[in-house]
């Protein structure tokens, strides 16, 4: 394992990766920020292209696990050398105040929306989509991302508008999801709505006013899960693409459920226990 | 509508709600700290009692809602003067970045144990409660109680250790549910889990190693869940006294559910579907 010793603030990996906090940054440099030895852990194990690690001195020197060492060393999928950075220079590579001792700039991958709808047709069996269409806590997004794999849903269409999924905090809260969830990006509706019911897809929405609710509905064996803003829902261009709307039963004291939950109530419903139309 | 113009940071009322913000002023003062008009209105429709309100100078000038005006006029539910602040003096009282130009202090409350349970008891008809130990992230507090109301749990039980229920995150993110739920703070498990199963609840822990799965199982009327700590999980003293555990079934690509999500999953499916044992 080779070793470079990073001593100045103005050194260009630090700088670059300082810069992945920002989103144009991130898309400029086509890297993203990983934090921690865990997440790094899953990216390498699941392929995924990374560029640069830095450790922070005092806690390579305290002596990294095995299991990290060994994928550091691994010249097959990290041929790099590692890069040490002192305390007063890592703190600004982190956006947590959690210190985690280790940060990596990695390659995004993101999915072409045919890619998905192939694989998808190509597969016999349930299919189930999640689109999204203006969602803007990274947090939501994160926590979509783990239940869209928890409960099988063979990809995640991001609207353009939506927060980006390499986000610093998206990274963290996906928790290693965001490398095994095909995530197709930036994805314009009004005619990716269109390819996804060509694909033999029915569009749901969720709707607190729906007629219908989850648990009453015989549901199509390939059904694609269409979910809006935080505050102000759907779009009337994204809802009038749906093929039908449903709502979960609540009670009415609560006005609505947070976009993860009822993300997760319903991939856990069509999972489990839904009746096939 | 009297108003007070207040006009030193030295302002003793601006000290107490500064103050708020930390979960030993808060227990010392008997007051939590409500941020924005959409809590504090809902705050005031459940007789949560109010002891203050701070308005921001520019933002009550700009012309504050009608029914935020007749809230603070109404005698009955807020006989106070309100108070106004100017924008440096008000911006030290909240704890987002997001202004909201109005923050209240109001008094907390908590249930007993014992009322939950008499209630539960002399009520026909399914029954649940969620009881949580040691879960720290607010924000998984705040929406295990949206999340609990929604799906008609009659209380909500926290252990000694878990984050306080009147944490400014915790009153965000419950969006007004922290006034609707039954809420028990400070339980001593060791004590509290055996007087939930004497007024006839089974206690049911989660745990991905469970042999059952929740869908697959027959689920008696009244059923307390059981959840732990975000990374540790359950203690065992606790998992001890559970009468049984499930697991919700998932893809083995994850290694498990935020605990949020595992709460909304299984009282969603205890309300809506679940077989009856």
């Amino acid at each position: 394992m080779r070793i470079n010793s990073l001593t100045s603030a103005a050194n260009s990996l630090l700088k670059k990766i300082r810069s992945l906090q920002e989103r144009n940054a991130r898309h400029k440099a086509g890297l993203f920020l990983i934090e921690g030895e865990k997440i790094l852990l899953e990216a390498l194990a699941r392929g995924v292209e990374v560029e640069a690690v830095v450790l922070e001195t005092d806690y390579f020197q305290k002596g990294i696990s095995k299991v990290l060492e060994d994928a550091l060393a691994n010249e097959e999928t990290f041929p790099e050398s590692i890069n040490l950075a002192p305390p007063n220079l890592f703190k600004d590579l982190i956006t947590t105040t959690t210190s985690c001792g280790l940060v990596a700039a990695a390659r995004p991958r993101t999915t072409a929306l045919e890619t998905v709808l192939d694989r998808a047709g190509s597969t016999p069996g349930p299919r189930r989509l999640v689109i999204l269409e203006g969602v803007q806590d990274p947090g939501n997004l994160g926590s979509i991302m783990r239940s869209a794999l928890a409960f099988d849903a063979c990809g995640l269409i991001l609207s353009r508008g939506t927060v980006d999924p390499y986000n610093p905090k998206v990274v963290r809260s996906a928790m290693g999801a965001l490398f095994d969830l095909p995530v197709v990006v930036d994805a314009d509706l009004s005619t990716a709505l269109p390819a996804i019911k060509a694909a033999g897809f029915a569009v749901c929405s969720l709707n607190p006013e729906a007629a219908e609710t989850l648990t009453d509905k015989n549901l199509p064996d390939k059904l694609a899960l269409l979910l809006g803003n935080e505050g102000a829902g759907l779009t009337a261009e994204a809802d009038a693409l749906a093929d039908f709307d449903l709502k979960i039963a609540i009670n009415p004291q609560i006005e609505s459920l947070n976009v993860s939950i009822a993300a997760a109530v319903v991939l856990f419903h069509l999972a489990n226990v839904a009746k096939r139309s």
